[in-house]
């Protein structure tokens, strides 16, 4: 055979996007979802680990209709038949297929939790990567809103449990009823007002072109009501009205709504009392005209009191129709966390952490599969946000990471080492002897500084003759060590000589 | 825009070859890998985590010298720049990547441990997966064999923490090097019955070629030595030499080599004597013309010390020539942890459980990327393995998983069962409240069945006026409740009405 070119060196690089996570990065992040998932099946919804490839047909969104699917998963073909396979992009699609799967065999309502990476094949930004953990839970076939209420009542459980405190985060509830019901009781009070005396069949015809007109354009709508904190009342009303300048000077076309369209969408937007009990009733008031309104706020009502009776409060779980987000997507409650205490941006200001977890009702899950309609409703948590917050509120990390460092004075004594570790990790404490070249003593330093070893053990010849080890306290002593000899080290005050016999009990008291 | 043409509904299946885990399956695994992982903390390893995706280069087994990849990984091409990337087909790829990234940044020696999938583009087949679990703890930069004695010690303590009793698992230690002095010693064993009186010049170069021609079929010798289970001491006499009828009649080619040279494989075969010692005695004489040779044995019998001094007997750890699979990978030490206990098999036939882990060291790790020589160990436990002998034994599962269900048995009081299930919560206590429809109460049983909840509360208008609740024992009335009236159901033995304010310490009292 003849010999193949030698190839150059590969390089060592993830490829674009994707990112390493090392130690403490990849277990408080573990811990964390461990929490979560404690929460979660603690409500009684069970682990679900769908594998991260689907079938392209199955995740939907990127039905192969070209010969390459579309752009935003990764995405290749199978080798024999060219079924397009699909590296999943949320952990919801694979819900969807699961349970139309195993429908027969799962049980109804079917409460699952879902933790793990997915991908996307975006343009990767800062702090924006190709792959990162989702941490999902649903409900699914259970069309009552209890199901809802649930959600929030867990999410609320969850974020407590991982170390967000009450008071530190609230979690807001809307429902896509409502806002569905406000164009609806718009067009009927616009209807009253062109045509008082009631409807010619003409006028009848007239009113339908107008709802629909209206109808056609909630997903503007919701996107002018989005901007309501950065534009205000006004910006709002211009937008859905005759057009605004923005802040570059530029004129933006408004939707040519009238004035008391407005009125009824910023009624909305301020429906928010200081009780549940004022918000709903400022809700009613709102959507008086339109069924579908109504009962959206009847469930939103439905959840508040569920809520209330098993002890969650306002200052936890409240109603607020300002959350705009995510009513595109969702057919009934949305719900949106936010932690609302403040953190610095990168340039120092202080800034409200904002949202970290989202859900809601959407009700055609299923369907896509087998035709048949499937209420579902659930929440996603963002892990990484969550696990930044935790980190900014000192929740996580902090302590000493590193194990007891046992340093090799004298490499035939190896065994005498790994015996001193093995006692420490006897009772549970993270030990190991340094396996690099222990010539040079202060490259030994060097490592334990790296590994933020809390402790180091010192034998030497010397110790072991006199039945003693040193106990170096690198903590305190940390800024001193680097580039001292083993002789000038020793000196240091942050250390201490016991007998080798106290050595557990020593470094148990040591660590606390 | 044109309608599109209706899409025909996709199929709900996962991609061949992959497969969804509910439930405990998820659960158990986790709690699995969180024991090994604190294991693996303890003795100092740090976590991490790199992403599915790398690199086709960076991977390296399947350089894309053609259009597609190598079959073997699932690969595709970047959109922008046609970078072919790859699902991760384990985990000792991305580790030698990593460190190569990041080696200014890592201490120095570099312990790890990292668990997660791995995807194989393979024919799958009877519980052969296309993304399975891995589960690697590598010491990198190393080169004392402490790091490989080290490994062991851990491996042992990760299988006795996780529910393998000590006496079920037994941790086999070769050494390539023994295997390489074997052959060379062979060689010179060779050389001095073919040239009882030293070598002409001539007779030098004979000698060279022959000794080349051993080393070359050492491949050919591994994969002999490994039939020894199956075949015998005759066998593998055979297969080393003028060849072999194998059990369907064919004629199996042997190596040709001399009878003395199947002495030396067979004495390194036997040499697992009563003790370590007599052992390494015995390996010493099969190796004594080889300094590579006697150079492996000093480093099982280093290995044999460290880990006697540390508490590690021969029923755990043991010295053990027959272990020939994973020789022809590594370069140094190789481990094998086997199950010794025995599980039926599919027809019902006992037989040992077999290997669940093994590794070894492997030198050329970085070397790929930065030219660099960086010695390093591993071992790699095959989770689903494991946790299938976890299964086996009983020390996974069983206990009831499923959650307390709380009955609706009046829609309007959902409220009131929110908060039972609540205070169950509250005090650790799987609980939920039923949320489908309510109105088929042997739905609601059949439902519990499902969810194997070992109790069911029932709070009816009637035991609400009198303040009482039932609770009904699931676990001891399951094979009844199938198909009954709610009050055919009540008369059950297997439930009790207790004071609504008994509620919580009831069920904490059954759930023991």
């Amino acid at each position: 055979m003849a010999k193949q070119k030698k190839q150059p060196r590969p390089k060592a690089e993830t490829p674009k996007g994707f990112r390493d996570y090392f130690g403490h990065e990849v277990t408080e992040r573990q811990e964390m979802l461990n929490r979560i998932a404690e929460v979660y099946r603690r409500y009684g919804f069970d682990a679900l680990e769908s594998s991260g490839v689907e079938t392209v047909e199955a995740l939907g969104k990127f039905l192969p209709d070209v010969d390459r699917p579309n752009e935003g998963v990764f995405a290749w073909q199978e080798d024999d038949d060219k079924t397009w396979l699909a590296l999943r992009y949320d952990l919801t699609a694979p819900l969807a297929r699961v349970y139309a799967q195993h429908r027969n065999d799962l049980p109804t309502p079917y409460r699952r939790y879902a933790m793990g990476p997915v991908w996307r094949n975006e343009k990767p930004g800062p702090g924006r990567f190709r792959q990162f953990y989702q941490c999902d839970a649903d409900t699914v076939g259970a069309p009552n809103v209890a199901a809802d209420a649930e959600i929030c009542g867990m999410l609320a459980d969850a974020l407590e449990t991982v170390g967000i405190p009450r008071g530190d985060y609230i979690i807001r509830v809307n429902n896509r009823k409502v806002l569905n019901g406000i164009i609806e009781s718009v067009a009927e009070l616009q209807k009253q007002m062109t045509f008082p005396e009631g409807l010619s069949e003409r006028g009848q015809r007239e009113f339908e072109t107008l709802r629909t007109r209206l109808i056609a354009s909630t997903d503007n709508v919701m996107r002018t009501l989005d901007k309501f904190d950065k534009i205000g009342d006004r910006g709002v009303r211009e937008l859905l009205g005759t057009g605004r300048k923005d802040a570059s000077g530029a004129f933006i076309d408004g939707l040519g709504l009238p004035e008391y369209v407005a009125d009824g969408f910023l009624a909305f937007l301020h429906a928010k009392g200081e009780t549940n009990e004022v918000t709903l009733q400022r809700l009613r008031e709102v959507v008086r005209y339109s069924q579908e309104g109504l009962q959206g706020v009847n469930e939103l009502e439905e959840i508040a009191t569920l809520l209330a009776r098993q002890g969650y409060g306002p200052e936890q779980i409240i109603i607020d129709p300002s959350v705009v987000r995510g009513l595109g997507y969702y057919t009934g409650p949305v719900f949106e966390a936010e932690l609302t205490f403040e953190i610095l941006d990168e340039k120092g200001r202080p800034r409200q952490f904002g949202s970290v977890a989202g859900g809601g009702r959407y009700d055609d899950l299923v369907k896509r599969f087998t035709g048949q309609e499937v209420p579902a409703t659930g929440i996603s948590i963002g892990v990484d946000r969550l696990l930044a917050a935790l980190r900014a509120k000192g929740r996580v990390g902090g302590t000493a990471q590193g194990p007891v460092l046992i340093t090799v004075m004298d490499r035939d004594r190896m065994g005498d080492y790994q015996k001193m570790a093995a006692e420490l990790r006897g009772a549970g404490i993270r030990a190991e002897v340094y396996l690099g070249n222990p010539k040079n003593f202060g490259n030994q330093l060097k490592y334990a500084d790296k590994r933020d070893c809390p402790l180091a053990i010192i034998e030497g010849e010397d110790e072991k003759a006199r039945g003693v080890v040193t106990v170096k306290d690198l903590v305190l002593g940390k800024a001193l060590a680097e580039g001292m000899s083993h002789e000038e080290w020793k000196e240091q005050p942050a250390q201490e000589e016991i007998a080798r016999g106290n050595l557990l009990a020593y470094v148990q008291e040591k660590l606390g």
